[in-house]
């Protein structure tokens, strides 16, 4: 079984046969499902009896957090470049995760970077593109300091198109690249001539040719249709199938009637057709909308931002506002592509994390049996025993993500950092694996669980 | 609770609270779920017992019906006028159902007949129309007796287009026309001139773009696209959101390829986005495909078709042939629209439960939960009762059709009349409700029994 790890506490499921176990062989099993709270670490213990004092004032925030988290309404407006969308001036390259600096970068972010600098002409060569970055010629920061999100290494450079993503109940906008498809594709540290040459053709026909449908269109309602997406099997990040299929049907018409010259429209379907995870950085654009509104609240222990950038792990917690609380990465587990294994795998990566922090992902486990089966998990039970798990670190119930095998009940969300560092249970992330090696590409995908130092590191700031 | 009806016995749930009940009350009860076969009929368990003597052959013929009609790849590769897809003759119309004469047909159905011979323009209004049915100078023939199935009232005519699935691992072809939409449509048996205008416009642009584009593709994978549809929540009669979306993201890089008017893709595009039930038609189609291989074994007592007129419910056995034996037709039961109910229903009507008779529609509810929840059978666990249901009076589980909710087994598949009559038990099947009224159209939609009349007719022809 290659689905959880990490904390100090599996499923529910297995819990309960440990205890059934215990009790077959005498040894008396206390009904009660206790165990010591931070998994026993008095000074952890000690922060949350301080914030218990808190109580009311944080339990006022976190309504808050949750309503604003779970309030808004992301709609698909436009595809621009990024020199447009988020002014993203020369000379820079965002990538995902928490800050990082270029030395402690993993292989494939490196080379990804490497190969964006050649791909926007700043320099000829990666031997060029490496003096650029290490004598401070190019700039390196995290999309979401840039109203951004990018998928594994995350890379954004001023002249790819982006995404744009209006959450129109709180007035603020998200971006994200164009997904390139699997395999050897800039997001997992690929760098060879058909990269760059996919990258040009999304700058010069693909993207203008989805931005003008999409303006001509009046934007296309994507909470809506992530609703729907979840109940088709979806949990929008190791699963798109049914969103992809879903946006190619409503995005087709609007292409083919701005979209004069056909054969242009014709390359942009089949390649929308040909990549079953074609929304996930909608998915991912649609989750820092939501989630943005909900940071700052006051008191809240709501976490509004997970990412990793290949070496550390993330979080960005709502009363905290844009303060990083980091700890190592973990490995994902999961199944390889034919000819790879651990071996060749990198620390988890991207900030696609983001699909978790509103609920979908891991903690929507229950709505997709077939990525549950797909990352080893077992089958149904395993699906909904992750998503019960997850009920335990979260605050609420999405009132429109609602998942059908649990008879329309919403999707847990607004992970609380209390319950995360009380249970010792961190959340659950579904996830592509990256080679660690510069210019491999994917090689596998499965799951990781977030990194409990981050939790431990904003709790005590916050009870500091 | 408006799912089940019909049978003498409701869903296994019901059956175990009613004995929970009783063991409640003091009463012994069972553990054996024992009822007397065929209700008790003494002559049905006469034809039982004798058929049973034949046991061997009917279990070696059900076993070679049963893998031709799980067996075959249906493939979507043309759309093209009935005149010449079905080798349709001038002033022919062919209907839903089994056989039947115009004065026994209902008030939808022959709205519909009349409305189709003024959009051939064989006459100019319905009293003109109703002159030609009347004097026999229009044929009127069941689609299933021209490789063809029909939604509803089921009308094809000669100059509509039909999308043409060919069962390559069996070498035949069946069709469908192209799916309306909802509302007021011909199908429901309305009439008015947006439906005239609506037909033709399928004819003279929407057809001709299918067809080229499916031409030039080389053919859509309707199996796989099936069993993926039903991973994501489709039981392909009531739901067939997914396999909509899917195949309009499989056929619109081909649209476009052939499309040299972009305003015509764009039509085309726009109609296939707004209709949530556009692969109906589809799922019709290739069951027919997958069913017809099935017919003729000797000895076998597998339903290779189940068909309503509205009047009759019709079903045809692998080896009774081509021999229809009837009953009359269950009234639906479901929702209704605004301004809608009961009093406003037609009987059951339309081809389309050939969805049923391969192992989807009613039989693979457990893959729709908000199926179940539509119809008012309540949530996730109605729907594995009605799954877990059907499996009593079906042989085999389908090796292509797998569920997700169920750990990937496959749905109920291959319908044994013996089952059906020694259970008591008759297939559940998901349609819509059209207004019994002429010009109406659809009222709702839910769920009906097949008749049990069919299959006593049929074991005693085959046991006779």
């Amino acid at each position: 079984m290659l689905l959880p790890e990490g904390g100090p506490r599996v499923v529910n499921v297995g819990l309960e046969l440990f205890a059934a176990e215990l009790t077959a062989l005498g040894v008396p099993v206390s009904p009660l499902d206790w165990r010591p709270p931070a998994g026993g670490d008095a000074r952890l213990a000690a922060l949350l009896v301080r914030l218990d004092a808190r109580r009311d004032a944080i339990e006022r925030a976190n309504a808050e957090a949750l309503a604003r988290l779970t309030g808004g309404t992301p709609v698909l407006v436009d595809c621009r470049p990024a020199r447009e969308a988020l002014e993203l001036a020369d000379r820079t390259v965002l990538h995902a995760g928490p800050p990082i600096a270029w030395e402690r970068m993993c292989e494939p972010m490196q080379a990804a970077i490497l190969c964006a600098i050649r791909y926007e002409g700043w320099a000829a060569n990666a031997d060029a593109a490496t003096a650029l970055v290490t004598r401070g010629a190019v700039r390196l920061e995290p999309c979401h300091h840039h109203r951004a999100v990018g998928p594994m290494t995350g890379i954004v450079t001023p002249s790819m198109p982006v995404f744009v993503v209006e959450n129109r109940a709180y007035g603020l906008r998200a971006h994200a690249t164009i997904n390139e498809g699997l395999g050897k594709v800039l997001r997992f540290g690929a760098t060879d001539d058909s990269v760059i040459a996919r990258l040009n053709w999304l700058a010069t026909e693909a993207g203008p040719l989805l931005g003008a449908a999409l303006r001509a269109s009046g934007g296309i309602d994507l909470r809506a249709l992530m609703a729907q997406a979840l109940r088709m099997g979806d949990e929008m990040h190791q699963r798109n199938l049914a969103a992809s299929a879903l946006l190619a049907r409503a995005v087709m018409p609007g292409v083919a009637k701005v979209g004069g010259r056909h054969h242009a429209v014709a390359r942009l379907a089949e390649f929308i057709a040909g990549n079953d995870q074609f929304f996930l950085n909608l998915a991912m654009a649609a989750g820092k909308a939501l989630a943005d509104p909900a940071s700052g609240v006051a008191d809240s222990t709501l976490v509004t931002t997970m990412a990793r950038n290949g070496t550390d792990f993330g979080i960005r917690v709502s009363g905290l506002g844009e303060r990083w609380f980091t700890a190592p990465v973990n490995m994902p587990q999961g199944l390889y592509f034919p000819g790879y294994g651990e071996g060749d795998a990198n620390p988890d990566m991207g900030d696609s994390a983001i699909v978790e922090t509103i609920g979908l992902g891991g903690l929507a486990m229950a709505a997709s049996p077939a990525v549950a089966r797909f990352v080893g998990a077992g089958g149904m039970s395993a699906a909904l025993a992750v998503t019960e798990e997850m009920r335990e670190i979260t605050t609420g119930e999405h009132p429109h993500f609602r998942i059908p095998t649990l008879d329309d009940r919403g999707a847990p969300v607004g992970i609380d950092i209390r319950l995360v560092v009380e249970t010792g249970i961190t959340p659950l992330i579904n996830t592509g694996i990256a080679g660690r090696k510069a210019g491999v590409g994917q090689v596998g995908a499965g799951v990781v669980r977030a990194s409990l130092g981050s939790f431990t590191a904003a709790l005590e700031a916050l009870a500091g």
